[in-house]
């Protein structure tokens, strides 16, 4: 097997490049959207009070100016960005080993988008597909996995008892595991957002500099591919996880020069509730890619969920608005702005990884 | 004064054209959106069960097929189509009295979309507005409403206590009354709503006719410019409301052969408990421009609102969907697509009137 490190050389734009145009017949142009409701409310200086207990405390507070672009991957197929990594993945398989794959199968375990993605992917190329699901999972979950035709296998929650269960299947079936974020290929689909996203600033800004990308990290993917689309541009790319019973693996283990394996927390944003994987910690890791990772609050998550609910009238999960909390909130990441956009500010685009929740969910997170 | 039946004469395709002229550089051209999720769930018949109790009791659940247009006026200014009417009147008062406007200031009594519409149109085009809301109106409203510019005023809750409190004010400023939708410009604003979703139709479906636009009707205003709009074409139009505590009043109306003159009503579709307006009444009761009205319970609109939210991703009020609760759940509106439509079914506009509601409301509605 490649190293990490060495695999990681391969992450570049001109993969992404490539992985786009696979999958560009199979997933949507989500639209970049704009809200001068939320620019505002984000080029208001926070109140002192917010400061009051953070490192921040007594000073002034930072006054930066924001231009949103809002990437709305809850807009995606099956609801995330997923839907990019699991086509791209399975259209690498195909180009690569033909038949074998239809004939295997693919597997893998999650409870979340990505199961629903590889679900809705293999449907679409004829591979079957068995997804090792926690038999705790929510209900709209399997029935969704379900819905897309793949063979849903239970397993109990923890990763060591999901693992047991793939490796079962994987032992009659033969069939090829897809990982959800650690993978070459599902990294470069992930990647294809940034492309995208730089292409519909340009579109829609003229001339004027995409100064900045944030999105939120769980795994990974998704950073770290759209960290190797900006990696020879200007664009600056940085990183959101949640702080929540140490949810913030990644931005720790940069502190620490050295990953963490392992997290367990029960953030709110269950989409980040995985540690950092391994070939995404060597892009993530990279300063010249990734330029930062900051961490937010639950109550932050909440605040920054409402404004999109409330303001943008837009649906979003959880996970989704880690960035967009970032922007609001961290005190750091706000004078950066300040600093370094000056009067002009900085055109900051924003990724929305998914809007995947349910009205009870919203419910019980408000009330 | 003009009769109501007189005024609706100059009610024309041609007067909502020359409102979109006026209006355009002040209000968004909202997305027009489709969802094959939503068409498929449509396009599937009821189960027998849910026809129990009905008319249709025993009979085979209609088979239609529908192809959604959803035009998103929740992403319009102030989150609702009512800036449309607002801008429009604010505009031609402009017009025809100049200057004394300014000094004047205008006035209306809501709790709603139209008091945010009026105090943006009149903050933006530098006339004061007086807003007279119920004292029990929710914070956040007010707050909006006063984030505008306008001045708000509080009255008791019934009309007769509010409409004492803007005789006062009137007698003090001389204010002009702008009514929220029993009104020549008001309708012919709001009509522009139709203009817009006829023209995005053609850019996405070609050739392929527009079968039918269906609306909410609270006072009419929306219904009966939309009407207006098409009633020198082929597309359809219908209307949609609750059928709680009589909030149909239009479609009773319509059966007795006689406008409901009032209403009362707590449905959950806040923006829909007035009766229909006179001129309005006018419009939607000439079977040559509104071909129906329908119905649909309080459970009906939660089911339709909760699909929106889930699987479009979309923040609506519970008033924007009544009409697509009709297309899913009315059996003689479904088995009408079915027959006229045939195997092609039809291409249906829905009109999304807003989006501002709460994560609070939303709880409270799922919970």
């Amino acid at each position: 097997m490649t190293s990490p490190a060495i695999a990681a050389q391969s992450l570049t734009p001109a993969a992404i490049q490539a992985a786009y145009g696979l999958i560009q017949p199979h997933v949507h142009r989500t639209p970049l959207l704009t809200c001068k409701t939320l620019d505002t409310i984000a080029s208001t200086p926070q109140s002192t009070e917010a400061l009051v207990g953070t490192p921040f405390e007594g000073q002034t507070p930072a006054h930066p100016q924001f231009r949103f672009f809002f990437k709305c991957e809850n807009f995606q197929r099956i609801g995330a960005f997923k839907a990019r990594g699991a086509f791209h993945a399975l259209l690498r398989l195909l180009e690569e080993r033909g038949d074998e794959v239809k004939q295997r199968g693919v597997i893998t375990h999650s409870s979340g988008n990505h199961a629903q993605a590889l679900a809705l992917a293999a449907s679409t190329l004829g591979i079957p597909a068995y997804i090792v699901m926690p038999r705790i999972s929510t209900p709209s979950k399997i029935a969704g996995t379900q819905s897309h035709g793949a063979e849903v296998i239970f397993s109990g929650s923890t990763s060591v008892e999901r693992e047991a269960v793939v490796a079962e299947i994987q032992a009659k079936t033969n069939a090829i595991l897809v990982p959800p974020y650690d993978d070459f290929n599902v990294i470069c689909g992930q990647g294809t957002t940034g492309l995208e996203l730089e292409a519909q600033h340009a579109e829609q800004a003229g001339s004027r500099t995409l100064n900045a990308v944030i999105t939120p990290i769980g795994g990974g993917g998704l950073n770290s591919g759209v960290a190797t689309w900006f990696s020879d541009k200007q664009t600056r790319v940085f990183g959101a996880e949640p702080s929540f019973e140490g949810a913030d693996d990644c931005r720790r283990g940069l502190q620490a020069g050295k990953r963490v394996e392992a997290v367990g927390t029960l953030t709110i944003a269950d989409g980040l509730r995985t540690p950092v994987g391994l070939l995404n910690w060597e892009v993530i890791s990279n300063q010249k890619k990734v330029e930062g990772v900051f961490a937010v609050t639950e109550e932050q998550i909440k605040s920054a969920m409402r404004l999109v609910i409330e303001r943008m009238k837009v649906v979003v999960e959880p996970s989704a608005v880690v960035g967009l909390a970032v922007c609001l909130f961290d005190e750091n990441f706000r004078r950066r702005v300040e600093q370094e956009g000056g009067k002009d500010g900085w055109d900051v685009g924003v990724v929305f990884s998914g809007g995947n929740t349910t009205v009870e969910a919203i419910a019980k997170l408000f009330t």
